[in-house]
């Protein structure tokens, strides 16, 4: 059975097709500085937004129409997994995540869930051997069920502190079934609803301990995925512990976790934390901890999570920049977790959104790297900060002055030569390079 | 010659006083828990927005009318001195703070600079001997000048960070000089007005390597101040370094600052970064850096630093509470770096102003100490966490178990007896507490 | 059977009290300038929150626990009217609110959600004969169910505006059979997901006409309540119609629908707009069209509706000097459109927040009687603009006079006698009024 | 004496072009859709950002060097009408615009501003004869200097407004001596600082008194300049009246102003205000009132005004598209009220800036005029509202139907064929039409 009938394989048709069920920019096989668009995006599809979302939100009803609606239970989970991989298919995934609650109905108590889990993870296990689409990474829901409503590992009950322990384990054992390249970490409701009834450095130490015990039990089981922090400043809760990526840096500093933790960035939570997309990126990058990227966009108009499809070409280009400067994303990858509007409720929308992301980082792949081989950042700022590279200079870059020797120098200085940082002329270039892609 | 002849020293009049010259609330005297009010607060004022700011904004042109206006250079600042020493006398407060360009103007050079400064300092502490007014804090400027435009400690010129230092260096000597308790960087400048021409990582390091100098000089001449990082995201720069406390962590961990340094913490930078002030003060003291406090409010409605003067008592009772649980402000205080509206230019503001600001954190001192009297916010939490204390809680907590034991605890658990949050009854609670003060 | 048995009647016990389960400030009888508090305050409980939601949010399900939680379809619904009318009681409410699917579910067409609602309708008018409790408003959901992802009365399908139509014409005739003193309109989906796909002035001219015709069905039915417009700017919707009063009062200008309109204004949707709670209430206040009030507040760090109970006493005080200023409320009330939050899911919390807000409006009205009885606000401002009430001032005012007049008075002026504004002692006198009440 | 001595007039080359001082894709002469890129683009420059502003920011002191900067007074206002009209020749702009204060230094009574306007305002006629660049709008600056600081029009002192009426009185006067095509009126300080001290009905009626004097005179001297009202919500007032186009809308529709006034629509002030600019365009348009553009772009993860230079191509296409759908923008124009960073303190820096922006908007104008060609917006719409073109929609457009007819229509009905809004695929749409110009 199939559940997109009337969608063929998605294939590059070129910048100037007509079909919208075709790639224009994205061409999987294309080389980019030596290696293919597909090794160096490594597109994931997000299980929860494209085969369990519904299209609700806080002031209305799902909305939307799936071939597998009438199922229930086991029978929609199963449903679902058939449908995925035919999806993953279509669009031409490397590929997907998702978190254990998207895969299988809970049941009440861990251990039927868990049932339920391996039955799922078992029909997932088969059907990746003839697919080529690869797990990115999973995780735990440890906060839909109203248990983790004042938090999980940072909950003020034992007994939930236990349980998001038991379903870590779980992941963890489900991520190494299935060959995960990465585990990660969103905090939904680790941080507080409320300040005022809060205990925040137990709650902080608590959760510490978590990544610790989950640091653990990996190594005992042999699996090697990469850890990766997750940082959201708001939304469900008041007030996230892991705000933003220099916040959760200090954290993994204060708990001794630094070495093992990187970050899955989300441009929508780096908005909503007040920075933009390349912000959290370089920061991570600059510390060696850029991991994974959550791709979408939010609209900043709105002061929540809208986890839109990315196509804002600018974020995409500055975003593939950072990548790429990284030396690619590694064992992460661009997962596409983003939602189609809740007025796309039909499934061809499906297509139409991922085709949109799609293109957008391959336009924002192939801008980034034109300016890479043009040295047009590098060369802005190797003339910007010139005057580090010698006398005075290099001293200060070499820590081998002191406040006395510089005090010296700066004492009857009257006039520095600054140059403008000619803002401007760079964003007008950054159009050109765009155009003429 | 006095320039505040209008106005009697400020004193308590009690809370129907119709004088509004005189404190409602604030009785320096009175004690609280064993210390006076005036011990306690430690209130500061703050040079900048009293004595040398003039009500411009971006879009209009000072509005202050000062007894000193018709002065010029040195003659003004000397004038401002004595004004100053008047009102800390008048408004009865134990402290000031000052940029050095506060207090004397700028010369062509820092050497002229210097030499200005010199002269003044040598004034204020001449005064500092006939009044119990000390020296709380005092910082260089490095934001102003047009030097500063791409930054002082992360400027991408070798001269304008030697400049930086320079200034530095002898804000260190005034410090020692008049006796100062704290010295304060606050990085207006540091950080980014785009991205897209910045080298972040030479920037943070050599603000890194600038920190570390001031501390090594601090060292050689006998200067024990503590030293403070104030954090504010943004305004004027796009994105500043220190965004708030859990990012100046991570930087101050990073480059091993973190045993050196602790927080003066704003209200107003708190908001402007997405978190409450309460929020701020917890962060910095629960990680025992909690050093000093920029009293002020922002408007939340408006995406600038507004710098009220405080008269939220929701705001100033939570902060005092994070200040006694933090045992007081050790060598820290409470500066009002706050400044009358644009609209209130006349001089009595300033008295107006100082009253305001003082008798809500007054009030706020009152109703936190009689809450933490009541146990009443350590009540809720000890109820809230109480299954930590034993069994698998404490094991918990006690680093003492692992995913497997948990797993083992939680796999047949059905039902969770959580408890209600209650923050509707603990914020009628505190409307209780308030009003009844 | 009752619903709350473990809770008493909610009684006044004073400010001292310790009964959580009593009011401190609110004591419907105590008279205020000549009117009880109950008479002036005229509270209302909002269905939605109280009896229907359950505690979701956008990442988790509900967790409202609830006497009535067991039951299904219309036994679910008559258990929610009895609980509703013995919480009336409890909490000695003389106002409830409710929006059609609040108290019966919708059918498979509107014929039998008509019917639905017809049987619970004549339950509830049962009830309301034994029971002081009045129907404030009534309105009909057009925004939950997923016809109305597009739009309702601003649908891009006229057989979804006919539905919406069909269901107002319900409401109008449920509200004339209940009582109902107002009927309000919330245009949750009346606005834009994206403009590319908008006919925006299609869209506008209709949900004009679908105003018209209730207006006039209102008519032929006998049914003479106020219509209240209720103003949101964002949220389900990207942009609403109804942004605030300002937007709204030119749309009903413009389709000539101002005469027979009011708006109902919401505290939380106040501040989403940019607006405080009490500059909506003003502007409504100064064309005449302050009809009603939603009393909740949000939290301006978060960019969501929270919709929380009110408790903060600056807001609540400075709302009711708009209030009062207006005569009051006439058929208006302050309906408490607010939510426990998700971690207050315990029915005590019902009961805890329904007093917090309760007391907090008492509160208000109290200082704001005072205020205005001491002509405090009235005082500063007739101070402020006297020049306008003799010579070139009252002339301005009287229209009689020109630019040529005006330059002639202006062009030799070298100094205008400007007055501070003198907020911050504005501000620190409204403290004292709140503490000495 | 030339101040741009080393710049030549900036010519278009194309978007292959290296010079960083030459147009890659404004020609003004091509000619779009029967009219030159000039003549539907009417770019206008701002006198006081690109020859009086400094770069000053409410932390730092100018930067800006420019070649005047070394004279004063009545020489310096010299120097930049020689300036100013060197500039206009070179980056051939059709249009200026200035405040009055922009061109002529203030004098101690208005009679002497007047004397030092008519001195300038004869040199600039002057000017004007040799040069193609006309007056798109001026007004007068009523906000910058302290006797503003409560207000102009709403100011609580009637000498005050006097003053206002006066320069406004001396502003038409100019605009009709150098044949300005618009005259704009943007209240900076007409709102309020705090309610608290605001008799708001007062100052909003005094305003519109000021601006019906206005048309008065206007009408009197044969001045028949489009008057317009620049909407912003905030900044420097805490609250201003004239926030968006619908508050305006509102405020000219009750005092009987809607008939004269159009709007000047600032994309920064759009978003300050929480819209999009092309949202405020359409408002704009679609009741008639769309006049002129102040072209430029904010950055909204910042709560100020940043008056940046256009460059993000999604916002100047669908702008374009807005005003291409306006028929143009008849007397109005795209003045770029934009100012460079203030670190782009360079004189190169004002030609790489307006180069950016001007290139924005012809690609935008490009862009969307291709979308127009192909009828990709209206077909969308066309499709979507297709079911009011016939039945029982046609009977609700044609206002001939009543809510029994429409619940007759509904009652039954089951399923709504509802079709996706599918914004995905029209933002992929888009991003294609963007790279395919």
């Amino acid at each position: 059975m199939a559940y997109f009938d009337e969608i063929s394989k998605v294939k590059y048709e070129g910048r100037n097709s007509d079909n919208p069920f075709a790639f224009k920019f994205y061409n999987p096989e294309e080389k980019i500085n030596g290696k293919t668009m597909e090794e160096t995006l490594r597109y994931g599809i997000a299980y929860w937004h494209t085969f369990t979302g519904d299209g609700g939100d806080p002031f209305g009803a799902g909305t939307a129409i799936r071939p597998w609606d009438h199922l229930k239970g086991m029978d929609l989970a199963k449903a679902r997994v058939e449908a995925a991989f035919e999806f993953f298919e279509k669009i031409d995934a490397p590929f997907f995540c998702f978190h254990d609650v998207d895969i299988a109905p809970e049941g009440d108590t861990l251990r039927e869930t868990n049932k339920n889990l391996d039955e799922i993870v078992a029909m997932i296990k088969e059907y990746m051997k003839d697919s080529k689409t690869k797990l990115l990474w999973n995780t735990a829901n440890n906060f839909t069920n109203p248990r983790w409503t004042h938090g999980a590992g940072t909950s003020p009950h034992a007994d939930v502190f236990a349980y998001a322990a038991g379903k870590i384990k779980k992941g963890l054992e489900v991520g190494k079934e299935l060959g995960a390249e990465n585990y990660v970490f969103w905090g939904g409701r680790e941080g507080y609803e409320s300040l005022l009834n809060t205990n925040m450095k137990l709650e902080q130490s608590n959760l510490a301990s978590l990544y610790h015990m989950a640091l653990d039990y990996s190594k005992e089981i042999g699996f090697d995925a990469q850890f990766l922090i997750e940082p959201k400043p708001k939304e469900p809760t008041t007030h996230q512990y892991d705000f933003d990526v220099a916040t959760a840096t200090a954290f993994l500093q204060q708990y001794d976790l630094q070495d093992h933790f990187k970050f899955n960035i989300e441009a929508n939570h780096a908005t909503l934390a007040g920075h933009t997309f390349e912000h959290e990126l370089r920061v991570a990058r600059e510390s060696g901890m850029l991991g994974s990227v959550d791709a979408n966009q939010g609209d900043l108009l709105l002061g929540w999570d809208t986890d839109e499809f990315p196509t804002d070409l600018y974020s995409t280009t500055l975003a593939m920049y950072e990548i790429l400067k990284n030396g690619g994303l590694g064992r992460g990858g661009l997962n596409f977790d983003a939602k189609v509007r809740r007025g796309s409720f039909e499934t061809d929308d499906l297509f139409h959104a991922h085709i949109a992301g799609m293109d957008a980082f391959a336009i924002g792949l192939k801008v980034a790297q034109k300016m890479i081989d043009d040295n047009f950042f590098e060369g802005i700022v190797d003339d910007r900060y010139e005057t580090f590279k010698s006398g005075i200079g290099k001293q200060i870059v070499d820590g081998k002055t002191s406040l006395k020797e510089l005090e010296a120098h700066a004492i009857d200085i009257k006039d520095i030569n600054l140059k403008s940082g000619q803002v401007e002329k760079i964003k007008a270039k950054m159009n050109q390079y765009l155009l003429n892609i």
